[in-house]
């Protein structure tokens, strides 16, 4: 892409989803959670059950995804939705993917920058994997919190504008 | 979303794509598919082995999937690259993203619409399912090669300028 410009990752893109997090689940879910040290993803690709995926556009590039185990993405619904709901139901994944796109919504009002959101999907199937982007950091955020583990995977760029 | 107007859904779109999925698979990948009926998704989720997802923005709203099972992206990717490559190498994953990024560029030329297309995504897992949005049709294209089947799922909308 012409006039696109990969700058360096910049960290307080990765604090602004540490700061999301948190707000959003203890708002939205009433959970806290707690958020671990960030770290670079390498080879190494864990599987996850339930996944949700959200694009940026604009002046961000790139996939955010937020992903859980089976047993905590039901615990996390559960306590979002008020009821119980089935993992193969369209109310499951449509939860999922509300959680992905406020995680990724309130980070971005931090970001400070021209970015725009689309419109999470949402993977469902055992130990499944999601490739990173090769050409920026992927940074995992391990979060912990009384419904289990989960992560959020930041694997954006910002770019110049053009 | 205020001043965003859901439009309803325009076939040209999905046109669009049987067109780009015979073009670039024809000539990058010198494969000849042959595309089913499209028909709109309703509820049963077909599984599949390895997805790429990529996400529209700006006039087109929404996100694009294209799945295979193993063996059909295995024989795809062997084609495409001019090589075998194993499932769990970045190499595959970055071939398939390529691929669906390809096909959505491809079809977008044709939409007349200032639309713009994300990063692919790529999940490999066998069996999982990705959830179609529920406020607009997921049309899916089946399409045959003499690599196998796979499927292209168009779950896009246009919006109104805003």
């Amino acid at each position: 892409m012409p006039g696109v410009q990969p700058l360096q990752f910049d960290a307080s893109l990765v604090v602004a989803f540490v700061r999301s997090i948190k707000n959003v689940l203890s708002t939205m879910v009433s959970i806290e959670a707690t958020v671990g040290k960030p770290y670079i993803k390498e080879g190494e690709k864990p599987g996850h059950d339930v996944s949700s995926i959200v694009g940026f556009s604009g002046e961000v590039k790139g996939n955010v995804v937020v992903s859980f185990g089976m047993d905590t993405a039901l615990k996390v619904v559960e306590t979002f939705c008020g009821m119980p709901l089935d993992a193969t139901s369209d109310d499951f994944a449509d939860a999922v993917g509300e959680l992905c796109n406020m995680i990724a919504g309130n980070a971005k009002k931090d970001f400070g920058l021209n970015a725009g959101i689309g419109i999470p999907s949402v993977v469902i199937g055992s130990n499944h994997t999601i490739a990173r982007l090769r050409d920026v950091p992927c940074i995992v955020i391990p979060c912990t919190c009384s419904a289990g583990d989960f992560c959020v995977e930041v694997n954006i760029k910002q770019i110049g504008n053009n």
